[in-house]
């Protein structure tokens, strides 16, 4: 994905490599779009996903809300005039102290899947409407997801029945189907789960009203184009099947999908390469990899679309590889990736899609490399 | 690893975790054991592995030389007032820009692997010194090496050769035997591979005068304790049964032996977790994961020892997990890390020998979470 500005940007001057340039038009744009599929569903943007001022000051007039991960963020949204009403603190793992911060400053609705985390909550946060996640599969997923966060439904149910007697307002469920998810069929399976979490404390006279379905709507890279609409039309028929309707509070919490797009990172071939006389394969080394903004090639994961000048040209196979010392900075080789056969030595190319979980991972400065430059058009 | 000297800031006061903290005197130490045993081996410090001015100055006041890895870790080793002699550019993979500026600052030892950037070396370093990374078996090391850097023998004998006629001053060769090597035997192996290459240039009329050992001085983390002679020993056998003395100039690049044990991280326990009521291993949550400054845990390469407050008590099994919202952002799950059952909330630990390669990894600020503290004392 780019965009006329994104070019015009691009053409304009001859800025140092490597950076990130995100078209804030399409922001708005994938914001909108949502809110439109999905309404009467309330937006939360994963300020993790991309947390810059320009973004969270689009997504902020646009009326959006916020879910934040650490007490960190949550003091960035406030200091843009973003009200506590709009944030929700999602991370399930929270140090107390921050859980009190986060209520002195009015957040109340908070995340838990445990009952350490309740009772952090029922000290630091009395009488707040508390949410547990549950694990849900995840099959499709390209970002990995792991057991990290979520219990299991029996462990929910008995959470947010305990959670009344601490003192808190318990309301509801989330789940995440899984990043970059390219499996619309997941979201039934999950809404399935809740609506028996619903049906099983509503029989211990707890009735929930909230229902957060996380995020997972993917972006643009290698592969298949990923639709939105196969996603709300899952999340859709599944409210319809196991809820009838809306439950009073349905959120969203979309990140990748509000910033992926938007994005690219601009980068320089530094050297290219081969490992001997015989050797086919290049190596191509750019002036950025794992440690400079582009965690998601962990395992290669996330797979980007890569543009260069000589595009359309005979291609041939290549790894590639990060500017760092280190040899674990490898963007691509079991992939299968190929690069045009006139690919030179201070090209520049385009990692396309790469505004979302790019630039706030930037390592400080490994190998003395600053952290990657960000432009928000 | 832990000393007094950590033991007394530790208990002098109680600050925001997480927080590296290294004792000086250990950076020391570890150096001047390593000179003492190689002695006539020049010391290059790996400035990749901890570039903290603090240990930068210690070295520089011990005489060290310094490898670096990038025009930024030169430019800040200068600053410093170390002198362009004592310093090398021992990355493979550089932009020409940074060649010239480093040239023009003084900068005369580079390194190459391949046939593109001797030719950036030629126009933007003339006669410099240069010497030809190859590739040798790195079985046994505890942090991945690949493919990244060298090139094979034949390939870099050719290079050493053409080296000449584009105006440069080859004088040998640099391996990596592998990070936090265990395995001493890759030392024998790699000086047989060095002396074949010093053969066969000779017989193309090109003497070396160069050998660049690298590093892959083990630190002490989880398994058995990892010495240091083990490796001396090996290379000076290798010295002596390959090229009966030392080469006139005779280099190591040790990073994380002298900075690894020199160190370790605080961080506090967020929470301990289970996913299910009838699950018995705890997921224990800490300040500090994969991105907030120990990037080596990535596929669970580096194994730190981690303290508690309650070792010696009874342990059972736990996955060990980082403090952000990224679902692989785990330490340890498939290593099998147990720790006591009496760890709670709150509770501090130690993840021990993480002075190498860690806050200089730390992420500018994923989840919001600012880098890494760092205290030198």
């Amino acid at each position: 994905m780019s965009t006329n500005k994104i070019q015009q940007f691009l053409s304009k001057e001859t800025l140092e490599t490597p950076f990130l340039v995100v078209d804030l038009d399409i922001v708005a744009k994938n914001y909108l779009a949502l809110s439109k599929q999905l309404a009467g569903i309330k937006i939360f943007y994963a300020v993790k996903a991309n947390p810059a001022t320009p973004i969270l000051e689009v997504l902020r007039d646009l009326g959006s809300n916020f879910d934040t991960a650490s007490i960190y963020e949550i003091q960035k949204c406030l200091k843009l005039g973003i009200e506590p009403q709009r944030l929700s603190f999602g991370h399930t793992v929270k140090k107390e102290i921050d859980i009190r911060t986060a209520f002195d400053f009015g957040i109340r609705y908070f995340a838990f899947d445990s009952i350490f985390e309740l009772e952090k909550l029922s000290r630091a946060a009395p009488n707040s409407f508390v949410f547990c996640r549950f694990l849900t599969p995840n099959d499709g997923a390209e970002w990995p997801l792991t057991d990290k966060f979520g219990c299991n439904s029996e462990l929910a149910v008995d959470l947010l029945c305990k959670a009344v007697d601490l003192g808190l307002s318990p309301i509801g469920v989330s789940f995440h189907v899984g990043s970059q998810q390219r499996n619309p069929s997941n979201w039934g399976i999950a809404l399935d789960q809740a609506n028996k979490i619903f049906d099983a404390t509503a029989k211990r006279g707890l009735t929930l009203s909230y229902l957060n379905l996380g995020g997972g709507f993917p972006s643009q890279y290698r592969g298949p184009v990923c639709k939105l609409e196969p996603h709300t039309n899952a999340i859709k028929n599944g409210m319809k099947n196991y809820f009838g309707e809306l439950v009073d509070q349905t959120v969203v919490e979309p990140g990748r999908f509000i910033v992926g797009d938007a994005g690219l990172i601009q980068s320089e071939v530094v050297l290219i390469s081969q490992k001997s006389a015989e050797e086919q394969k290049r190596w191509v080394y750019l002036d950025i990899g794992k440690f400079g903004g582009l965690p998601e090639v962990l395992d290669e994961a996330i797979k980007y679309k890569i543009r260069t000048p000589h595009d359309g040209k005979l291609v041939g196979p290549v790894i590639i590889a990060g500017p760092t010392c280190d040899e674990v900075d490898i963007l691509y080789d079991k992939t299968g990736y190929e690069l045009p056969i006139e690919l030179s030595i201070g090209d520049r190319v385009e990692i396309l899609s790469a505004g979302a979980y790019s630039a706030s991972y930037s390592s400080v400065g490994f190998n003395g490399f600053p952290p990657l430059k960000e432009y928000y058009i």
